[in-house]
Parts: structure tokens; sequence; C-alpha cells
């Protein structure tokens, strides 16, 4: 089973990745572009009888900071 | 309009950064888990008019690296 781990900024964080991809953008002549946020993709292959509890105990104990981050799972089947 | 591009590892590519993870959710006790590929989540807030085109000309210009990396654009209204 496949999972997916979408892991991003929360609202107010700052986060100078995004800004920087924001520049070099517009730089690049792209317009229309209000904002960006950078955040990671954590791809997981699991065995099938993982259930949800299971990998959202993977996010709070390793693979997000939940001070300064949200994550969402997604399922790929 | 929000959109999102999720860059990934293209397949064979190392993945020092997955191959942590995957160690670090073993050691923590986490079993079943049988791989780990971490990758890129970029979050854009554009202008109502941008078209696909223009998304993908934003990740093969700067977002991703198509050398090693592949990108999929969701729009999410």
């Amino acid at each position: 089973m496949k999972a997916r781990v979408l892991v991003t900024l929360k609202p107010g964080v700052l986060d100078p990745q995004g800004k920087a991809i924001h520049h070099a953008l517009e730089g690049l002549g792209f317009d229309g572009v209000n904002d960006v946020r950078a955040g990671k993709l954590i791809e997981l292959d699991l065995a099938d009888d993982t259930d949800d509890a299971a990998i959202e105990d993977m996010c709070r104990k390793l693979l997000a900071n939940t001070v300064i981050e949200n994550f969402k799972i997604e399922r790929l089947g």
C-alpha cells in the first residue's frame, strides 16, 4: 500500500525557501504568482495492513514537526 | 487559484534522505515500512487565469531538475 504525507509549514510561520522560489519565478518573468510555500513530500510504501493511526503516529513522531508544521496523509491504494 | 507541485526523484536515483527516514522509522519500532522516498512539495497561489502550460513551464525552468526529478501538477481549484 502506498501513501504520501504532505508536510507544510503552518500559516504564519516564515518560509524563506518559498519566498526565494517566489522571487526566482518573478525574475524568470512569470506573472500572476501571488504566493509560494515550500513543503515536504514523503512517499511511503507500507504493508497492506498498516492503518491510518500508524501513519499518523509516524508523522507525529518523526515526519513532521507539529510545532510549526501541518501534515496531511493521502492513501494511494 | 491554488495549485501544488509534487517533485519526486526518478526511480533509480539514490535517495539518501528517504533511506534515513526509513531507518529512523524502523528504529522507532514501525514495522511494515517497505520503502520511503523523500520529495518536495511546492504550493502555488496563482492568478486565476494561469494555465497548465505556464505551471509546467515553471516546473521545467525552476521547480524541478528534470534530469533526476519528476513533477506532478495538481490544481486545487
